[in-house]
């Protein structure tokens, strides 16, 4: 749904692997790489060594959770400083809709107020091989959330199901997106998602 | 209207000098600079004095019409290689609409064909000094020119008149932006204009 590397889980969810300590040992990486960049270290500067010993662990620990290193572990931390994920609730369209936007928008507002965030974010994108794992890994998975609700408003009959899927997303995450990633000096105030969805909803034309 | 460097006039026209001999060595520097960048010059190798060797005229022919040099000049090249500005014709907010946004289909397709748009492109957004002034000679006046036509068809009770007129705008032009700025992989086909502008006037709820 969202192209900016600031807006989703990277990462597989530590209760997959299921053991407390190494979930305790993740935490800690987590919260040591995020307490250098936010003491200011760069990300060119950030190494593995530096993250666990920071951490109070061994490298060989950091490389059991992340085998690829340094990058994969950077989509951890952009994880764990995310807004957790919308859940679409699946009751109508529009408020599932407004849920997606206005997560979206709690995104946004998150970049805007951390550097770590925003430094973290443009060090992805620019960084070809690092932007097609976030792509892959979570950008696709918020499309295929979207697509979801779209086409079960196609099929209850609340959606024109005559626009390409794709453009149909477009209509209502575009305007957003234009605020959260392009125009960032403009307001994301509180109701916005409600105002694209229902406008793309019901038009801006004025009926006779 | 749109916060890209690759779409629209960053410099003043021509005519306004007003003498054919400058205009023809503006000519020249511009298409000279584009040679350079063109052979695989890099901008950060690109200078005045390569720029004025290359065509045929003395240095301070170059820094009498382009006082800021070497990024001033780049400006007027990106210039040179866009589609010239839509011009809306005032007879419907719909046409105008989708002459805007006509327009920004084709300077996104432009980019796509265009290494050497696209090198100038990121190398402007990533000067801050050298964007704002892109911005404000540029992404200003296309904003107005929007928001004229928005506000004419607010008046004329062809659009609802309760948004915001940012807000309306970036329904109009926020899924274009979407495809030409942040999904470069995505299709830009003949008569997207025309669907999004239609889609947001009437709407993409089934009506009972």
């Amino acid at each position: 749904m969202n192209p900016t590397p600031a807006e989703a889980d990277p990462a597989p969810s530590p209760a997959r692997r299921g053991r407390p300590r190494s979930e305790a040992a993740e935490r800690a990486i987590i919260e040591g790489a995020l307490r250098l960049l936010e003491e200011g270290t760069s990300i060119d500067a950030l190494s593995v060594e530096r993250i666990a010993r920071v951490a109070g662990v061994g490298k060989a620990t950091v490389y059991r959770r992340w085998p690829g290193g340094k990058d994969e572990l950077l989509l951890a931390v952009i994880n764990a400083l995310e807004e957790p994920a919308a859940k679409p609730s699946g009751e109508s369209v529009r408020d599932d809709l407004v849920t997606l936007l206005e997560w979206q928008r709690r995104v946004g507002m998150a970049k805007r107020q951390s550097a770590v965030l925003r430094t973290m974010t443009s060090h992805v994108k620019s960084h070809p091989e690092l932007w097609r794992r976030y792509h892959d890994s979570v950008i696709k998975s918020r499309h295929e959330m979207l697509h979801a609700v779209l086409r079960r408003g196609v099929d209850s009959g609340e959606l024109r199901g005559d626009l390409d899927v794709d453009l149909l997303g477009e209509l209502f995450t575009g305007p957003m997106l234009t605020r959260t990633v392009l125009h960032e000096d403009k307001e994301l105030p509180t109701g916005l998602p409600e105002q694209i969805v229902d406008s793309v909803l019901d038009g801006v034309r004025v009926r006779e």
